[in-house]
């Protein structure tokens, strides 16, 4: 099967380790096809840039030539799955959804630790909408600028560690989900420094959709996700300027 | 004071319709700048196009030349206000949640009454991000496509009165919100077969607007509204086709 | 219009102060009238107190000869609105309720600050029941006794603002509604503390109840606040004392 | 022990009946002592009657002469407990949290049949307010008017028996609440229609405040119900015309 | 009236203690008969031993050869209540529950407290399940392991009186429930320290126990407590070890 | 890997029936393990009987020799899940909760359609402490005896269809679970008759554990699921009459 891993983002290097993540859990047999939006932020950090990352990852979609039996929507608390699940008929995975419903089966209650503290408010909507809030225990966040991170990385991870450990002890969170990517050893240390399980969005995703594909299961049509009627559009799809 | 009232679809004479529902409540001394976005669907019915309106609605406001005092986004049940809110520091309000706010002071209830089953799960979405759920009796539609609409509208008023009218007699809804524009006499009649108080969200968020503005208040911009940071963005705006 | 400003408690220079408030925000002919109780408490701190203002500010706005076009109760936290809107057809706005609803539009929560522990359970029973409490971050009090304010008004004023910074930071308001009225410089102290928005009761009710005249609405009678019967009430209006 | 219990309105044939449902329950050794208020409506039918009755209670009580152990308000979905609560050290027990609280032990879900619609919106939020909404199945209410009920109190047992036969069937409720009282046999054709067991209000608080009292347990005077302070009351209590 | 009041683990000390306060409290008339299950831990502490402790109490009963008018199950926070009702039609009554609800009828919110750190979700999951979670202000452990209570039970007592206190000042809390037993002076500890109510969940269960059975109410067989089927059970009820 | 698949009655017929299903959908490498309970019911019906299912099957893993990868407890709504979590690091996956949390992915809402009416209780018990509840449009029975469907399987069948229709029409569920086993063409017709998916437990189940074996993730035993302590139990396990 082939699954498409769409980034939110615009920064080609971000798409690459995203998708060798996802390359490392995929079952033999899965071919995971990493893609970069066509227009958008650099990275997105908040409701505008999240807005935009919406409509960029659809037509991403759309534009894209080949067969694929599944969507995952590479970004953590972004808007839109809901429009690439109109669009389309095969599963569409989140992966803030993803890790959260994977990390229900290891206990009671999970929470999210992310770097940015604007990122907060989106993840805790898009875990309401999708209906995985009642064992969220908290979402925190490192309280960092993002120059934060770029100037002093290792200073990032352990404030994440260290919010890690308030949930744990704290908010009495079971789980950890890590709501942001690509920090060397930061599951490790997690695990290390807490001693429950963590779960990785990326990963859980392509578990999830392997398995929706594996069912022969597909987005119901009946109502919410129906296929948007044919229709005029104006200036739509943009010509869009080269990158 | 000046407020921008934004469409969410590309039709001009529905923005020119909305305009003057605006003016004819809007105080003396307010002026109303009704406004098409640049691109978009000629309507909006379902996440795609609405998430499309999101952006597109933000990039209207942003391309806009004068001062302005507040924007009022005039779609029913549509994604995006929290990304103008994040662009703006003027007060941002939501039809949907207008009507819904001042239907609150009317009575213990108040239901929502569309034309399209599938504006039904966005309008719910709307109102519980909004923090809008509690006193919300239900969310009915009329249940008929766009095309029954424009092919026999006198049947759709009828039907859509029929649902306001079981929002009152089975869900105990005490105020009604129209959540579907333009159709004549449908507030008059829903008052008349109904005997509970009709909201409009247009004019209602006018009225929300003004008050906003005279009280000196503005967004927040600790957190969840917090300016975007100045980063790159790639191919964004686009150049759009010309209409 | 003519609004009524009715105090909950019977302190004449309290119901001038709230007047003032109100005289100060309202539109160009708009009549301010406010009114105090002819019986019930000097100060309303709890819920004997607040059942006996409830029924107060009706007898109150029930002996009023003139015309007038909406009711505000400006009381923190008070029990009665729903009776009022039985007695009457025109629009009765709680203060309580018209800074919560207002706070709505500025940020992604609110907090209310005030100053007795003991109005804390008030407030929350209030926006509970109006059901605007999803978007209430908490509701704090400075926990000092009444002869404490009277005492050292200066440290009450200090104690509110630190309370105003607890909630924005320790449970993420990002709009503070003051739930005390009459101190001096207060609003100004919270905003220059914290950064964000603040609300007063008094003056959000004045536009939310000048908004709900200038859109012509008015009580729904279906149900809940259906006029009483005529029936027999034994030795009431009571005849009561001279003040 | 001595138990007061207090009518709500002033009808005294109505205090009678409720004070011998009362004795008929009541252990040996309880002495039950019936009162009604000294002023207010002869039935309450809604919020203002029920705000009154509010205060008469409070103010029957405090009248009342003799030593006390427990009180109960004997009225369906009406204000003032919380008052009440803290004007006494001894345990207040309300009749409709009563009857849910007994409820609760006999069935997974339980409904309150009452005779005016106009009651459903004050029991629910006497239930909301007290925490046993959770497994309360719905309040239901014949629908009909007063004057229905006196001219044909037949045809009044007969539709709310069909309300109790709805909440079983429709609403999947396992136990009926009684939310209206001194109706011939209405009790034992519930429980023949339905099957399911039937709780009285009044019957239902005695035991509670039996239990409350032989415990040796009152109400908590730290916060929420503490004692009032002394102070100024204008024209209150007043004076009233003799009945 | 005869109560059985079944201890939740095969210690008969435990079984003798909790009898002797079952019937400090119980009504002249009442006779309480202790009851300890043929088979399971000797104390219970976790999921495991709890679903255990469920299936034993209800063959403890089952197996009693006696009548008797009600059951108490007396295990802080257990499972198996509902499979109890299943079996019999007098009622039955959860220590957790009649705590809860109990404390109800004292403050506006309760806590629990009690020792172990795992029980807080068993007792978390008993008060949702039953619909008494909305006005638990918070469930706290003392956080120590079984080996600490047993070496050094002063300690024990003062980390729960510790517990409490932030109960009531943290969490808000007006009323603490104990849920664990047997400690010497704890409950006057806990009131000389808090200033509020304490109840304890064997007694209140006798109160509540005994209340049901003078109402003449049984547990409702309609849907959810219905009798179970005669069916084939293979290899149960064991033949038990002799103890 | 190997999954064990425990069945909760101790019909092998069923249990064969499980296996073979399981087997179905299982990746390539992925033994499959279907179990009987040692003792216990021949058909889990209710509260009773499935508490006692809850500890056979724990007591059949627990005496199971050989290594395996993960436990699915394939019962519809039946307790003991958190027990088999205790007892065991390898996950644990209820079949309930796998269709409903598989459900997630495809529709906005979900309902659960099963045979047995006194099964509903049950089902939303277990949706409720998941954390699953929240996008459940209804859970529904055909309201039938066992009896029924024995003796008429071909309208049991067309019954469990009917409310499947009711669960899309009236409940606006969008993706159905089917909470019962084993009835030929059952999926294949509702989907005919509905046009959604419809998501069977045991299927999931099979696939959200193959995903959590593969992703390295364990049961959290930081609190909830630590593993219970060693201690003494009186008479257990029993000792058993031979089947």
């Amino acid at each position: 099967m082939r699954l498409l891993v769409v980034n939110v983002n615009t920064t080609e290097s971000m798409t690459k380790s995203i998708g060798e993540q996802a390359a490392a859990v995929a079952s033999p047999g899965t071919e995971i096809v990493p893609l970069t939006p066509a227009f958008g932020a650099e990275s997105v950090e908040g409701n505008y840039e999240s807005h935009l990352a919406a409509i960029a990852v659809m037509e991403t979609v759309r534009a894209h030539s080949g067969d694929f039996d599944a969507v995952i929507q590479a970004g953590y608390g972004e808007h839109g799955r809901e429009g690439l699940q109109e669009l389309l008929d095969v599963p569409v995975v989140d992966i803030t959804e993803a890790a959260a419903s994977t990390a229900q089966y290891l206990g009671r209650s999970y929470s999210v630790v992310t770097t940015l503290d604007r990122a907060v408010p989106l993840i805790e909507d898009r875990l309401a909408l999708a209906g995985l809030s009642a064992r969220c225990a908290s979402v925190r966040a490192a309280g960092m600028a993002v120059l934060d991170l770029e100037r002093d990385p290792e200073a990032a991870v352990e404030a994440i560690v260290d919010e890690a450990v308030k949930a744990v002890t704290v908010d009495r969170a079971e789980v950890i989900c890590l709501g942001c990517g690509g920090m060397s050893g930061l599951t490790e240390r997690v695990v290390a420094r807490t001693g429950v399980p963590v779960v990785d969005g990326v990963t859980a995703a392509v578990a999830v959709a392997e398995s929706l594909v594996r069912l022969g299961l597909r987005t119901s049509k009946v109502r919410t996700y129906a296929t948007p009627r044919a229709k005029h559009f104006r200036a739509w799809p943009p010509v869009l300027a080269t990158p």
